[in-house]
């Protein structure tokens, strides 16, 4: 189940940057369960990690890695986290690197390495090494698609989204995966993301961007409050376009910073639409707030509510349980009598009670639609935050009851 | 469905309460959904309530007769929680306990007023009134098994404990009731306790009292995260039997003490083995904790996480999941390689990975049980919590997609 249309686009190639697939056979033989990024040597790569203390033994390579050289290749493979495994994960994670680095040429500390499956099973790093000739075999601009489909895990599609803009005389290019349907929760979660453009950044610019992009789309989505312990979303520029370096002072950068937004919004709300058992989009918009902290606090807590999720599920517009969810988010003081909340343009509470213009029928008119807004005016500030959620269903539970068996 | 069998017990009386059944019709014609507790003048009463912000009218009322007035009586209905309704909630409040002083002849703010149910829809004020004199005609110390029908809301079955103690010479008799099944969690939930003892207790011992072992019975039991807006638990001292009274410096105090802690354990555990679609009774132990608040927030990140609950649920001894949830509960440099998570007494997690001796066949000879402990020691200090919880089924997400429907 999902919410909406399947929009995989088309997308367009980004100068230096080719894709490889190979089927390792790592839990169901024939899958699609590598992938492999080739970047040109003029490539810069950023990214944010999972959160997880206990982050999976790629997150911790990978972040080394990045920090010791520019990464020619990023490796990723389904089916197994390598999360979970202690030592004996680092070693698997390094050895794959390794076979990859010997064969494309190039040093280990330039391979970024991602793993997204079961937690706590060994690496079958064979398997992932005897892959590696067909993923190096045909590498290519136009395998995006496959790539997309090649990071699936409980995906039930795959999820990209294309930009061409142009800057000036310069068109530039953006493209990107991502993957994740459960376990998904702000600081990531089992959730890849790829965003590459052929752009040419700044380092510093480029760090700033994947950091804020990524903190306003994938750190803002939820589909059960789980992290995992191994996500990542990586920002690539390939620096292949045929415009100056883009730095903090250019009058490109808000264009450029507007339209990768865009993608970092597509990439993660896809994941949003394709949750587990998702019948319904959400967005939880609070507006109002005297902090980050509580605006935040308040739309998780809504967002995480079993009981408005399932409520969601339903197409109950059970507006009691939202506003329970509201007066337990841990925001001393607030202003019963004076906040608001409302379903799409629908204003549930007002003055410390139901709305008296309320009616059950336009509630339900709303909760009726496959995407639905939820908006809290805490009229305490001006701090505004929104976070994305998805229903609770019966499809939920069967995914996450029945995942290893 | 409930874990384990229905434990419904004969009751001892407690001298000094007697109890009164009704039908008021609130939701459905000749359900019992108000009850009377009748208290004798020599009684003592303390309790604790939510702290969910959008408490309802009748905490707000009874927090503020008890402020008032030694209680003699508590009213309770079912059916409609009379939440989030504004100030007319809190007229019709007191209208039903004005309605209830007049025909007692007592005063309003010795009337304590309890209501569970759907939120937001007006109480009906008429038809808890027109339901009083049959609440009041037969008030006897024998209806506790009826009374703990009479609470019910979603309850799949009626909660109750009772004790008898020998206190030196003198014999003292607790019983109690709770109910609650749903929007369980810490800080209290559509939950509500009376617990009642003929014993003589000094007041203020009695407001610790109820407080602390309110605290660590009811106020670490959770279903699903979600806090409602009207629990409460009482504790009545009647003060009828024939010992001395009981101060802090009373000899007598630890037993008392001691078969109080029983009582509240039973009766919030019994809300848990009850709770909404529930398969499995978990308790969630952390120890070597540096302090109460990273125990609390380990333990409840474990069981709220949907992921373990869904696993629970399928019997997977799926670990994987449990490390996540401890890897992301916010407790800063947790030694991953110190740490020790136990499914029962099989050890899953040891040295930052899967435990050497852990196999597949061990885990899930515990997870078949229908009783599990999930113990986690974080080796950073002295301080343990324990929290009780249970699964996430399909039903649970049937009963609340279904329940104004």
């Amino acid at each position: 189940m999902a919410v909406g249309p399947e929009t995989l686009p088309e997308f367009h190639p980004v100068a230096g940057l080719r894709l490889g697939i190979a089927s390792a056979g790592i839990k169901r033989p024939g899958r699609k369960d590598v992938v492999v990024f080739e970047l040109a040597p003029s490539s810069r790569v950023a990214g944010i990690f999972t959160k997880n203390q206990f982050c999976a033994a790629p997150v911790t390579l990978s972040r080394r890695h990045l920090a010791e050289a520019a990464p020619r290749y990023l490796l990723i493979n389904t089916g197994n986290a390598n999360a979970g495994t202690g030592a004996r994960g680092l070693r698997d994670a390094e050895a794959c690197c390794q076979a990859l680095a010997n064969s494309a040429g190039v040093r280990d500390v330039e391979i970024l390495p991602f793993s997204t499956g079961v937690i706590g099973e060994p690496l079958p790093v064979q398997k992932i090494v005897s892959a590696l000739p067909e993923a190096l075999a045909d590498p290519r601009e136009d395998r995006w698609a496959e790539a997309a489909r090649g990071i699936m895990t409980t995906d039930t599609r795959p999820k990209g989204a294309t930009r061409k803009v142009a800057l000036g005389d310069h068109t530039v290019t953006i493209s990107g995966i991502s993957k994740g349907a459960g376990m998904i929760r702000p600081n990531m979660a089992t959730m890849l993301g790829f965003i590459a453009t052929d752009a040419r950044i700044a380092p510093e610019l480029l760090q700033t961007l994947a950091s804020e992009l990524g903190e306003k789309s994938f750190n803002r989505i939820t589909i059960d409050g789980d992290t995992s312990t191994n996500d990542a979303c990586m920002l690539v520029a390939t620096g292949q376009y045929s415009g100056p370096e883009i730095t903090p002072d250019s009058p490109q950068l808000p264009k450029l910073r507007e339209a990768l937004e865009s993608v970092y919004l597509e990439l993660a709300h896809a994941i949003v639409r394709d949750g587990e058992g998702a019948t319904k989009f959400v967005t939880i918009d609070v507006t109002g707030a005297a902090s980050q902290q509580e605006a935040l606090d308040v739309a998780y807590t809504v967002a995480h509510s079993p009981l408005v999720k399932t409520a969601l599920f339903a197409s109950d517009p059970n507006w009691g349980r939202i506003l329970a969810a509201v007066g337990r988010a841990g925001v001393e003081n607030l202003d019963l009598e004076a906040l608001e909340i409302y379903l799409g343009d629908v204003c549930l509470v007002r003055n410390g009670g139901r709305a008296e213009d309320y009616s059950e029928a336009r509630g339900q008119a709303v909760m009726n639609g496959e995407e639905i807004t939820i908006a809290i005016d805490l009229k305490r500030g001006n701090v505004r935050e929104t976070v994305w959620t998805c229903d609770f269903s019966h499809d939920y539970v069967t995914i996450n009851a029945e995942y290893r068996t």
